[in-house]
């Protein structure tokens, strides 16, 4: 009677970014904006460096909205790019559902803005069709405490999992000697203390 | 054995504001004032906008807890308010329960002052009957944090779902395309950030 | 399939207070002091507005926990009072659990000193032997909001419901109507700003 | 060697309204959107309520910066406008100073976006020049607590007072025999809780 | 060119509260209100003990502000009390500043509602005339820090000493010798944790 | 149908300390340095005053995460000691795993560095395998309060009990009058408040 | 027109330790314990380390207030202890002023419980009588933020100086080559991130 | 006898940037890590975008306190480095003290690690020395906020502005004219909401 482990696995596993869009963004007020910037760019380094699929999608970005952060765009070129006419919910768009299933993962990492909509509507749609939902919730913004609060309340209680990218690398990547290099070079780029740590290490053992 | 996604659908659900009175309203310290009156009045304006069948219901309102607010007796002038004569939980009054009945509805918004209290109680009642029940929880306040998350905790393991009033208009909405101005006014009118974005938007597309 | 509301009924509710003890009470952080205090008072106010069946009991109070704050034993003096001789779960107590059984309710009420272990080692002893359990989160306290989350969740999965003395107040009520008088006191005693909603009102009305 | 009270006086002042522009209120977190817009709106209408000279400016309105917020514009139309072409420091344009002195108001009301910048910058400019300043905390906003705590610093060195709108209201208005009326509706308009007071008060002594 | 210690002392002062009625009350968020309304008492209590010559003034009394808090007017019944007609700075009243020069005081304590209008604005004036101005911060209440702090701020500059209760009430006293017994009662009747000491030590040196 | 309450047996219970790494420790930022620290080691002293069989493992000790805390190498010198030369989660580790089951322990008492990762990864594989798990959360430390959350709410999904130190120490020890003097040390050593407490009993029943 | 940098000096300073007594340190609710404790260990081993002059004062010591810490008692077993009879500005005490004078020193490092009464009345005192005074603010503690802000306020406007723990061990200490191993040994004792830094760096560099 | 205004000046300005070094950085908990690199790196860009004469200092470098962070010593390669050996306060040193007078500067912008010694100290032997200094506080780190106000209070009374790093831009740049695409870069590079406005602009304007 024992619970399994639904653990991710970067064989079964697609990225879905949502909306995360330069007018939109300015509503994220439950995350500090350089910490947040550094949280989704961080997200989009493991989607890159574990190969895993990617989509990405925006909500009206000829409009206030704004358009997709470019910084996004331009790390996933290829990736299947869902601006999506009017849906709110990304499970909505025929054309997103079908790159998600196109992907034949049945792991979903979710991530967006804002949380309790553009992130809780597709975790729930995909939960009902029976994905694996993993919710990196530090690249997910929203309004303030309560709001996500509250998203992760409905989340939770439809079975999705509250991860953060710092813990959804770790459990990708699975072992150090799979690449200690790469791995390593992520974390530096968006963990401070960890960059530091590594500087200190290099220099008492190398000299530089 | 997946969830299925218990989603707000407009042509399913009612409208309960609960004792958003002008004495009880003193009593809430868990949101600031000048946010909480924003977000009752943008779930008024939601249960108007999608012209959800609204009821309103006062606990004393000749005694200390004061008046219903004016802004919402004024908004829904035909909609059933039901003073209750001395009972805690609105769904303990009968004319409460028989216009909850009357609307046909089985999703019920519910927010209301204070959230332990007058949300709480007819939130369980609701949900012992069969309704599916939303929370609109950044529109019902109460004393602190403390007495918020107990609340939350006690709602959620009966099975409420736990909302925010952006999270419900965009649930609601579905798809910008059913009315791209209204759905933008009423975000413009209770987001001050947004409308910022639509003031900018505006400017650069047809400077004004 | 829907779910039963629990609900406090004055007729089925035992209240248990656990280790408020004058040195105890220099370990509770979480909340401030002067609420604290309050929140214990207004809990005995409860208990005895509703006569409820009230347990006392203390752990060690010969030596640095210190006795039991005095305005409890004044205001319970014919109360059962179980000066624990060691344990540190009430329940492990014969004499406690006798005592219990001998209110013959099912519904337990339970506030104390620390959370996680004077509040939550009876509460998951009494939920295993069938008890409903209601917590009075306000009126226990404990190091800090860690120890606290932490104490919640593991009272959370076992089944406990959480409230605060104001909803545990209006629950056991039920209507107004059964005494206004009594239960306004009540609040205008332990809610400054209901006493003060009550003093302008008396001043408008009444004219004193 | 007593210290004098330099006191707001409604006919020496003139109110300074700095960069209040759609992008850069995206860059305020130090104060919540919602209590922010109302604050702005408060000091707007206490300048127009007390007829105080206003003057309003801009910083590269047609870029990033956006438009003045529309409600400043609309409700001074007669003001003197001032679109700065780049000095960041108000004080530095010839054409603002004359509109200040324009007003022979020895007094000025300074309040912007964001504090460090577009309002300690003329802050300092003016006590420099002689000028009483009182700055609008409140109705001035910035990146983060520590940025305005340095700012405020380094205003006070300076000589300036820091004041909120509802001070500022008070101050100005000295007696409210000069006008209940009027500054009841500032004040109901404006606050919440006031509004609240006065919606009870005026259903218990004329039952409306 | 040391600076002198320009210390309270009982013989010199005079307590002036201003405007703690119950409407304004429902203002004040920058304190809790269970630790405010002790704070205001414990003030009202030092007051009494010291025999402080004490003025109450009101502000509008009779209308949305409210009555004075009842519990004042009891613990003074034969203090000057000023209901003041419409000055919203208390020292604008003449009766006020009679009041204040016939207890022949040169030192005043003040505290009141709201901290940077009915508090700050009397400070200032009696700053102007030479008094020493003792602000009892915690038994003044505002709308938030920010409001506080802008208040403080401005307090300071004109040279007024702030402090809180405890610390007027040990400045005063100098000596416990002067009295133990009343000085701990005043302690204990508003201080848990001291009261809490003084049971843990009354039970283990005279055993109740 | 109750639930059962599963409950910390000294006898049934093993001690898992997960990366308590000296640089790890600069990630850790949601509970203070000094706390934590101290949290740490009273967990290790209850490991060891309980006489639980202990395991400690580490992450890459040589490189930048740095090497365990020495007080933990030198407080259990005959520990299993796991190296891990690379697996991120210690279930992964075959040697970790073999020492856990060489205990014959089904109780696993589990703290580390960083929760979400070191702790979060083997709990959820413990639970898989049946284990009952309890984590210590003050005594496992991450990058903020966010991360810490959704960590906390992946476990709880799981089933893992959420406990703090003193929680455990409590539920193991079950009765004073097993040890007064040796609990009563561990917590006079770890909690500065109760420390004093028995100071001041101390010095009041004994002279010392 | 420059201001002299009035610098601490280890040739010119005493140390002044007011009221670290047990039942006190009770009210301390503005640090955490764990911390609290760590400061005010941290300041004594200053004193020592610096052979500064150092002298302990209680109030009360026999009553509720308790005994000093039983640590500071016996890590300065020669110093002058003044257990004042009833002075609550230690200043007011002649042996303690007497003891001050006899050091021969005019910089006074002062630190107390609680900050707004046990420090800030002789720290007024002493700068009456001309003495630089350096008040250690973090091994002072009070009842709340704002009873410690006021307390600031007060002491800030008389001309003293703010500081913590470690400035203080910095400023005495001049230069790191006096003495590497002494003030490491201190700072790794006080600061575990500084432990941890020093633990990594040995282990690299020495292998152990 | 009004103030003037000490105003930052491109051509009077030197930036002096203190012990940013790798291990220091870990003891920095009073701003976030992720916002605290990107406020150091922008007070270095500001550097060298004006063309300031910078300097670089660090202490015990081969030690525990870690090198330099390589970003700054790559960013100014020909600043003068002064390595200190042991003092403690960077004036203390010659070379440094040298360095900053060949600057032939009189205003000093001044940061470093942590903010009570390794800014505090020089900050008052510079204002000692006749200079006007800037403090970047939020490029300024420390242990906690009480540190950092306590910090803050004595660079005040010694005169010392304090700012952060982009009321500096600000101020050193004057008009926008003067290089509108530099300093939009720079504010691009470091305020992620900046860079958002400016993408949108960028998008409704040039279609990219």
């Amino acid at each position: 009677m024992t619970k399994p482990y639904v653990r991710l696995n970067k064989d079964d596993a697609a990225v879905l970014l949502v909306d995360h869009q330069t007018g939109l963004l300015s509503l994220v007020r439950d995350i500090d904006p350089d910490k947040f910037k550094n949280n989704v760019l961080a997200l989009a380094d493991i989607a890159e460096y574990f190969k895993l699929p990617t989509i990405l999608t925006t909500s009206f970005e000829d409009g206030p909205n704004g358009p997709l952060v470019p910084e996004l765009k331009a790390q996933f070129p290829d990736a299947p790019y869902i601006a999506r006419p009017g849906q709110i919910n990304a499970w909505d768009n025929e054309d997103f559902v079908a790159a998600v299933k196109a992907t034949g993962k049945k792991q979903l990492i979710i991530a967006g803005v804002v949380t309790e909509v553009c992130v809780t509507f597709p975790v729930l749609s995909a939960l009902e069709e029976g994905y694996e939902v993993f919710v990196i919730a530090d690249a997910s913004g929203t309004f303030n405490e309560m709001t996500r609060n509250a998203a992760w309340s409905r989340m939770e209680q439809a079975g999705a999992q509250l991860m953060t990218w710092f813990g959804a690398a770790g459990e990708l990547h699975r072992d150090w000697r799979n690449d200690v290099e790469g791995l390593g070079t992520l974390f530096s780029n968006h963990i401070p203390d960890y960059r530091n740590l590594m500087t200190s290490y290099s220099m008492l053992t190398q000299g530089k």
